[in-house]
């Protein structure tokens, strides 16, 4: 279980790092024009997320992500202790995180965010987030395990388009996200609703998901 | 057979989702740079194209396109009542993906696109278009099974920038996209040209793909 | 042999068309930046080439490149008549994508470049391009035949960046290229020592990949 | 050996080539937006590093970085004379790469860099690019050989991006880089400082793979 909650931790503090220090290179580089910003945010973030995939999924699955840990757990595919174990490790790790990225760009470490990231029109984004990451990471578990990590890392380099809140589809990030005052940021009363719709949506995949990918579904 | 359809019906939307939420997303931020944002639709699209075809593809073969459903027809892999049956639900759930992105952007779920989008360049754009894509899928099929995926993900990415018409190259894509007054719509009453003339480029991919992707091409 | 030229002439034709045709699109859009035109049209030609390697290798080799071919034939891995038909084919083809592209997007079909690129600066650009090209095609071939697609797409959407010719690094592609005056041509008068240049380095390629890449290299 | 130094020495200078002649081409093209230079920089540097490793990984084990056979020593996976021949030939031939990308952009050869590099946050940054460069190769191997070229190339495109150094992370880089006054340089006098942390970042990734990626690490 060590190398388990190791390859969380680092993973999800490298996905921080990623997903935190590109907006603020990207927004410091590109004032004028934020959507060149946030496509390198995107293709970063995309990036990391196939690497860390790819070398920690062998040892604990490469979660990363509480809504993701949470639909496991309802698929009844990690035992309740491991995973509130994996989720404090990704929510710490997560902060660790950013707080790296400050160090790194010089910024202070202790900061909240004043984004304000709210309105159903954005619980909706989440929700559908959420729910096309999970629902994409069954499907990879069924038809192309070894593509997940591509699978990953391009829904979310996609996602960060055409959802209104650029998909966080994450608790652990969402939670991260709140502690920082950057292009990434969310103001932290924002943060509780996002997490709802986030664990709605991974839900709601593995109930779909339960039909669409079964046996012989092809 | 649900499930088949389950999977052209929840592919589709997504595709319709990648393409016009990525559109609207990118057309709001670089609102100077019309490059920029159709970057970021490009790269959008093919990732979720990606996606989508990897964890459908064993279930229903991942059409989510009427051109190819018309040109498996023709080859005669797939039976006329299961053909109908797929184009219906692609065409509905096109149109409820281009729903969901409004409703992720806040915008009126129901519109009409006034974006004009006629003329012989943008017709044989779309010939070409179609016929590259049927033609890339026919060649996947033959020589690289595996990768069809990245093919199409990459071929349409390519295709955004290589044709005027930035290549709808699908009639459930075109049908949703009269729907949607923002970056990627099109005029309803342009609509039925850029359907015809993708039935045409599907139709001579057909042929082509006879003679080249025959036993023993190579 | 007629399916080899089928191949050779669908895949030079298709080059060219996302070669000159995103040049077109992406010039268009971003008269103000030139750097992000040429982001779209290296992504798209890496995005092409992948795909008409992937479906065409297996048929004609998938040179789509007289210096390819030329390489080939000084390794004794085609015949003399055999590459002079695929020369053939692929200036033809080149030709009528750069015609495709004009009319896709209303403009004349015929047109002659007045876009200067001269000088040893871009001289030796295409003869390190070139070698480059070559090179990485001979070590795809020995070491990873089924990442050749993805070697040359990347390859080439680097060199796009990193000499100053943008790396046409093909005399069929000069020799298309000359007969558009958009984005992506060139003076017709400044044609003749591209190609000597690119010889040069598919020669030079040969010699090098002959000690680096032989048998027991590893 | 032989061919293990020329694999070293044609990987490293084409890699310094991608690296210095990218920047130069983005910073001559995006003058107004560093966002977009970067952005073509970080990916034709992915782009080339995954050709190179791709070609040569099979040969020379693909280093082209002093930091990288370091660590290999500090596993006892290289012995120390063929260590120290492998980072002569690195430097010498990244100098040799920058050189070629100065003729390719006819600049002068020589040149050294006036850009200031240095800093906390900046040597920081180096720590974690280059223990997550190392880090990363070392995962790839336990877990995913195959896919190490994809690997390093998109961590280093995103690395680019989440650290405020842009992710030298490469003691021969570091050295050539410092021979060029275009977007890619970094002042000599910063040099030193550099290589220490990168040094440093390497080792610690030995450490901390030995525990995470240990055999039955799953």
């Amino acid at each position: 279980m060590l190398n388990k909650l190791l390859a969380e931790g680092i993973g999800t503090a490298f996905l921080l790092i990623g997903v935190v220090g590109s907006g603020i290179m990207a927004a410091a580089l590109s004032p004028d024009n934020t959507a060149v910003a946030l496509l390198a945010n995107a293709i970063a973030t995309g990036a990391i997320l196939y690497v860390i995939i790819t070398i920690f999924g062998p040892i604990s699955g490469a979660h990363f992500n509480p809504a993701v840990t949470f639909a496991f757990l309802l698929r009844g595919e990690i035992a309740a202790g491991a995973a509130l174990a994996y989720v404090i490790v990704q929510i710490a790790a997560g902060i660790l995180g950013v707080w790296a990225a400050h160090l790194m760009f010089e910024l202070p470490v202790l900061q909240l965010s004043n984004t304000v990231r709210t309105g159903a029109s954005q619980w909706f984004s989440e929700i559908i987030a959420t729910f096309g990451l999970a629902f994409v990471i069954f499907g990879g578990i069924r038809h192309a395990p070894a593509a997940i990590p591509t699978l990953v890392g391009l829904y979310i380099t996609g996602a960060y388009w055409f959802t209104s809140s650029t998909s966080f589809a994450n608790p652990a990030v969402t939670i991260a996200r709140s502690l920082t005052d950057t292009f990434a940021g969310i103001l932290p009363g924002n943060m509780p609703l996002f997490i709802v719709m986030q664990l709605l949506g991974a839900g709601l995949a593995v109930l779909v998901a339960r039909q669409v990918f079964s046996t012989g579904d092809g």
